[in-house]
């Protein structure tokens, strides 16, 4: 996803960086972010929240944890919180950081974060792009340093090939899944899809009849 | 697939008990295989080859490897045989055993089958049918036991739900395969299916536009 530059997103995360976190912020908070929020809870992040349909959507139905959304994209993270702002206000239990999701060990420590998402990640196609996939084992050690162990990463994509590599990605990193927490075709699966939160791509594959793959993967 | 019974199957397969083997037989052949083929080259077996158009085209395309179709059913044997009987006449690389694919190890001894194909196995998808499935661990057991260090299982289907469950089966066996051996769409992907052999049933699910799954695994 590529969004077209927004003028007014630099200001506003400038006045809302009580929502929106950056980088240099996100480093310091380290180990510290339960101050952010009103409840210490369980925190559970997004890494390329882009527009921030399932974050929001996941807050909004599960006040008991805490979700961070995490976006490299200036112009998609300040759609994302204002949209979240001007919907619902300031919510308890939502933060984003515009940040990069290569350096989550440099935000949060070991088991600070209870468990991880990645929904529609770019692809990256080409084989020599292959260490810029959010599911190349560089950002799995990054993943497993800040999860307890036995952490789960919750993966879904429309992309077969992004999906058929993460697959093998996982496997040789050790990770492991059930029957139970996956699917090729996850809205086909009446038990499996309940509870999920859909993305703005998600919808727009689903409509096309094209399958969505999931994953709850542990490491 | 359950046939109808054939009335000249009984006898046709008597009579041609130089290309389909009994299981009582087969027990007796354990070690000693490449004695009923005209070159010692090496074995590749299909456990469950049915009406036998897959392990027909195999042996047809690879004149180098000793192919051996093995079946549960009389009748699918039977017609698996004759056709490929009557339409090439007795090939010197093409045999099959009438026999359950439970006692693989039974029938060989290590490493006296190079390669294993699955095709269209039936699903069972009832939970408590779970150890009837080809993939079952059990099973898994059975081919590790008959093949190479690091030998290879191939295999493809359109049922999604047996697919997810033998995917996990695998990994949790400790059998591992690359992406290029690995599609979620055979058909799809063009440098994938070079070489590949239709079988009847990925005919049928093919012509209805739903996606064949493959996978070539090693243990």
């Amino acid at each position: 996803m590529h969004l077209r530059s927004k003028p007014w997103a630099a200001d506003w995360l400038l006045e809302h960086h009580d929502i929106v976190i950056d980088q240099d912020r996100a480093v310091k908070q380290r180990g510290d972010w339960q101050a952010l929020f009103d409840e210490p809870q369980p925190i559970h992040i997004e890494i390329g929240s882009g527009k921030g349909q399932f974050i929001l959507g996941m807050a909004l139905a599960h006040p008991e944890i805490n979700y961070i959304g995490m976006e490299i994209q200036e112009t998609a993270v300040a759609i994302a919180a204002r949209k979240s702002f001007d919907s619902v206000g300031k919510l308890p239990n939502l933060k984003f950081i515009y940040g990069n999701g290569a350096g989550v060990e440099n935000y949060f420590e070991k088991e600070e974060v209870s468990k991880l998402y990645l929904n529609f990640s770019d692809p990256w196609p080409k084989t020599r792009h292959e260490a810029r996939r959010l599911t190349y084992k560089t950002f799995l050690k990054g993943y497993e340093a800040i999860l307890p162990e036995k952490g789960e990463l919750e993966f879904k994509t429309d992309n077969r090939h992004l999906f058929e590599y993460s697959l093998v990605s996982f496997i040789d990193y050790g990770m492991r899944w059930t029957t139970s927490d996956f699917s090729l075709d996850l809205h086909a699966d009446e038990d499996k899809v309940v509870g999920n939160v859909e993305t703005e791509y998600e919808q727009k594959f689903m409509a096309k009849g094209q399958p969505i793959y999931w994953i709850k993967a542990h490491f």
